[in-house]
């Protein structure tokens, strides 16, 4: 049996920086092909291999490639159980059990679809399973999805959307020693920060997943000169919302919240809106496998490319090894028990005969 | 009789954008040196020319040589009794009002000191009357001052101090999912603002001139990262202060207004003091002018140079040709009336014998 963890410091080893993963597109191109039960695909620097033993299901297991930028922590270190390096947790843990299981799972009872894809640790625009969806969303044609990103080896249901909203107020400039001829676009800001400061987020329960939104100012600018009333202020707010509202339910109520503060002349521009992914926890092939197994099952409060697959009508979930409070941070590292506890979960949910 | 309109757009055609004064330094040195009833002296740029008659008193009439950057209107252009150009008003008009006086007035009834100085429009370090007060106190020792800045002819007496103050809030960075583990910096600009807004600046008369203070936000900047929820906020705020206070009462007054918003972690910085000055209109030579014309006398809102003069225990006042509106303006302009009404107002001053 292949152990997983040098595997995964293998797979550490090959580094992947966003947008620099040919080297490691290239080397799963080259293991997938060697396999005789899979079609491999390359489309880009994205990876694909698929079964077609025309089961009644069939089961996409995916995962990105890259990792973000090398911080002190470029390659692996094998300490014991435990391996320390960029990635190891998010997300090569997960590719190294997905690689596993197409080398040695040749039979399963239901058909897989094995993506393995570029870039998405960066901006949206430029994730591999967004241009798979538009190259080849024959490829990723499925009836559940699940990702490999670190959960600690749970059952992560769905995901929040995510908005981004620049709201900004005008105001009318003077001199500060005339302050009284102006009109401060800043102070302006007191009131629309106040309102964001006092708003209860909603924690509604979707599907049995409990959700936990939130609103919060992320960015703030004004100013024109140290003795200028400005006449220009900008706040930018990020809302996560549930998946039991649309992408425009939650810009409406986002600016049920500020417009009370506005007034001609300011301005709200939605700037980033991602929809949320329901949890889909009813599909078949996950209720039994959840009813098979001790698996935990949580709401993913962040945003993820689960999205992706539901905005296509697939359920899907994140389930992966590593400890998600640990990815992108120099101290990266995941354990030796968790890795094969999610190579025996998916082993399962495969059913290998 | 000399057309000071014409003197005027002679000095606005050498230009003397701050910190290239050298050729209209050059220019004021070579005029005053032909002059047998006056010493001159030449530190960096700034010229300065003494009476030396023993008179019983001694005024400082002063004006700054530089003007702000070109905006389109970088030469002088006379239409009728009207002038066009930049620093026609800020500040060409009270120069050559002084320069007619320094030719003109050769016996005067008290001592005078003619100063041309340099980098007034620029940050305070690089002021030539501050440059000349390091090097040269005693050239500049007066019992009255009277500055050139335009003020349509009226007299501004002392002038508001100005206070500018950083106040940073800190809070506790979390990715915007999980924002409930987080402590957002930027709401908690919130209250700080309000405060500010709520805030009722007083308009206290000192020595019969009525003040008007300001507390005003002039920049704000906060944020990491569209995901992230801030861990820091600041907001500058600039006070304007009336004479009556000192500068230390004056930051101890913003921050009665700011520190009940505040907590353990937050900073507050004074990151520039100026001291007001006050009015001066007690003293006799001024009062007594005052008495003897009809000129209109008002409070100086903004900080101007009169403060330095203040702090070495000389009166001071703005008096000159221009509607102070106009500086820094595309369309500055200066007109004839306003340029030989301050002629007339100096002139009776000194009393020409």
């Amino acid at each position: 049996m292949t152990d997983l963890l040098v595997l995964t410091a293998e797979l550490v080893d090959i580094p992947s920086v966003s947008f620099e993963e040919g080297a490691l597109a290239d080397w799963f191109e080259a293991e997938l092909r060697t396999l005789a039960h899979v079609d491999v695909h390359r489309v880009g620097d994205n990876v694909i291999a698929r079964t077609g033993l025309g089961r009644d299901h069939r089961v996409v297991l995916g995962g990105h490639l890259d990792t973000v930028p090398v911080n002190d922590n470029g390659g692996a270190r094998i300490e014991g159980d435990m391996l320390w390096g960029l990635g190891s947790a998010d997300m090569k843990g997960g590719l190294a059990v997905m690689l596993d299981l197409a080398r040695t799972v040749t039979d399963p009872a239901v058909d897989v679809t094995y993506v393995f894809y570029a870039r998405e640790e960066v901006a949206l625009e430029h994730n591999g399973l967004r241009e798979l969806f538009a190259a080849r969303p024959d490829l990723l044609a499925a009836d559940l999805a699940i990702l490999g990103e670190p959960t600690s080896a749970a059952v992560e249901a769905g995901c929040q959307g995510t908005a981004r909203i620049d709201v900004t107020l005008a105001g009318e400039r003077a001199h500060t020693a005339r302050a009284w001829m102006g009109d401060n676009a800043i102070h302006r800001l007191g009131s629309v920060l106040a309102a964001i400061e006092a708003y209860e987020p909603r924690q509604p329960e979707v599907e049995g997943c409990r959700y936990h939104e939130a609103l919060q100012a992320v960015h703030v600018e004004g100013g024109v000169a140290g003795n200028v009333v400005p006449d220009r202020a900008m706040v930018r707010v990020n809302h996560r919302f549930a998946p039991d509202r649309s992408p425009d339910e939650a810009v409406a109520h986002v600016r049920a919240v500020i417009d009370p503060h506005l007034r001609r002349g300011d301005t709200v521009e939605v700037v980033d809106l991602s929809p949320a992914a329901r949890p889909g926890l009813d599909h078949p092939l996950l209720g039994s496998l959840l009813e098979r197994s001790d698996v935990a099952v949580r709401a993913k409060l962040g945003w993820t490319d689960v999205a992706f697959f539901s905005e296509h009508g697939v359920p899907a979930v994140n389930l992966g090894p590593g400890d998600p409070t640990l990815a992108h941070t120099r101290g990266e590292h995941v354990d030796r028990v968790s890795i094969e506890r999610v190579r025996a979960i998916l082993g399962e949910l495969l059913g290998a005969r």
